[in-house]
């Protein structure tokens, strides 16, 4: 394996991408609008994932409800171009920025992210 | 249990604040900047962070190494207050508006998103 930070094994330090995945074999990606820097959705990465987003330009993701590998926007054509993915300090979770091709969400939101928690009754967002 | 909707029990569409906690009884927390709208770290509440986080107006997390509830910035002074939280269409993931009083990271970075993805080694943001 490529050392490329001189010896440390920090993943605070290292430059080498070496996702912490949990036990279950995932880590957080949220996804973010390049053009409103607004998040659209969160969701889970595996390895393979990673890999399908990185080849192809589409984020793929990994449904824990489905256990599968899951290209968004396969079946909505709501695709998300990805033209750049961040690490955090400990590499468990990923930023992807993207250009989506229409609402993220698949209830036809712009962004999963659409209610506000106030003491009472959730709050819709104003659009 | 009080009924906001009209009696539609499905999360997408429920204005009743119900998180859906995973089997570790957690949700993913994405913390973002009011005033740069930067994602500075991803986290997981449990219902006492949550509760913690609400009636405090500073953010809590569980923290999963430590397993203990965790006020951001009890040692380091770098507390996030928090003005506004969203929840996702299924309530698996919220988003926390903050104001930080210093930087987010432990390392002393302002986001915990400090490298981006490249085909070689991780590429520092430039700041």
């Amino acid at each position: 394996m490529t050392d490329h930070n001189g010896g440390s094994e920090l993943p605070e330090l290292s430059l080498e991408f070496r996702p912490k995945f949990d036990i279950a074999g995932l880590v957080t990606a949220v996804v973010i609008e390049n053009s409103t820097k607004d998040v659209l959705m969160v969701a889970h990465m595996n390895a393979d994932a990673i890999a399908q987003t990185q080849s192809s330009g589409i984020a793929h993701f990994w449904s824990r409800s489905r256990q599968e590998l899951w290209m968004k926007g396969g079946t909505s054509g709501n695709t998300l171009s990805v033209t750049e993915i961040r690490t955090d300090c400990d590499q468990d979770a990923l930023l992807l920025y993207v250009d989506p091709a229409g609402p993220a969400c698949h209830t036809g939101e712009h962004s999963c992210f659409y209610r506000i928690v106030s003491d009472g009754p959730l709050v819709r967002v104003k659009t």
